[in-house]
């Protein structure tokens, strides 16, 4: 298909295109003139990703790079979900070194029990848990916290519906790309279905 | 006590004190002479509120205000935590409208199921759950979408969770902030478990 033709396709504007093109973003078309390429619907299916990305993830442009290198690179599955993982953790806020330093332990306890093991110890998605566990402790939330393994069992459960999802498709492509949406889609999801949901158990016991 | 010693109690630095209190964010101290004011403990609580909610909730300082205003009006801890809910929320992403009726109609029949209602039919995060909806469906997710069920089942244990650990407090107050902070945070601890469980299972399944 030509460009006007991709553009419609996919929902995103020519001149954004060219832009992801000129980024490398989105790899060139196949060039039939001078001035004209043709385009394949692994072109629309790319630019859906980093619409998705983008909008729904809240990834910046930067962030959609790394990730999509992840994905044309040659790990395997479970690295290049790691990847994509490290992206959308996005920074982590600031702490205390005091409070971070317990939330830390708490969460090797948490993790130890639970035989959980992380590729590297420096890994994003840990070191917000662990900002997230500190800014708990610093506001004296201290219910939050005794719960916390409840969570944590709560959370398998929800990842082992995640990888189900993944695992029934068959080619590399298509195990990452819906890996990455699951993630990406799948956290927005679920925190709308909870919040949701916490709606319909405060009405019960907060009271309407 | 003094500005000095509430910055430092707090963690926020004294130009950022000034400019809360200039802002109306924070409310101001009691006036001991004309350059000089106390303040108290619950100066200190509030600007770890306002923290928590900058960096960990990643809200803008316009939805904070919006936040603070709803916990310092006289509405009930419900309504209240409806109106954080929406600023956490965030602006939904563009969807195409044919996409958006479907996910529109696939989350009603789900809520009527499971007896779900809302307080309005303008509910952001709604409106957010649909927009994700819809981009999983233009993205050809068929799988997560077929699992949405399950998703929201999980959801509700979670929001249960969420709400014992808000309701053993006793002053409204307390459950005012102790929703709030457990909804901005329990959202970023959530999602960090999540990922931590998802690589566990993904390394089991997609192989390391």
């Amino acid at each position: 298909m030509r460009m006007a033709e991709l553009s419609a396709e996919s929902g995103v504007p020519v001149a954004t295109v060219k832009f992801y093109l000129r980024e490398g973003l989105l790899p060139p078309g196949e060039r039939t003139s001078p001035n004209q390429a043709r385009y394949s619907a692994a072109h629309v299916r790319r630019l859906r990703l980093i619409k998705a990305l983008t909008e729904v993830g809240g990834l910046s442009l930067a962030s959609v790079g790394v990730v999509l290198s992840a994905i044309d690179g040659d790990r395997t599955p479970h690295r290049t979900m790691g990847v994509v993982q490290e992206e959308l953790a996005g920074p982590a806020p600031q702490v205390s070194e005091e409070a971070a330093e317990w939330a830390a332990g708490l969460l090797a306890g948490l993790m130890d029990r639970r035989g959980w093991k992380v590729h590297s110890p420096e890994h994003r998605a840990m070191a917000n848990l662990v900002a997230a566990l500190a800014t708990a402790k610093e506001l004296g939330q201290a219910k939050l916290i005794e719960r916390l393994e409840e969570y944590a069992v709560l959370a398998m459960r929800v990842a082992e519906l995640d990888v189900e999802v993944v695992n029934g498709l068959t080619s590399f492509d298509e195990i990452i790309e819906a890996g990455l949406v699951a993630t990406v889609l799948g956290d927005r999801i679920f925190a709308g279905l909870r919040h949701l949901a916490q709606e319909q158990v405060s009405r019960k016991v907060l009271g309407g």
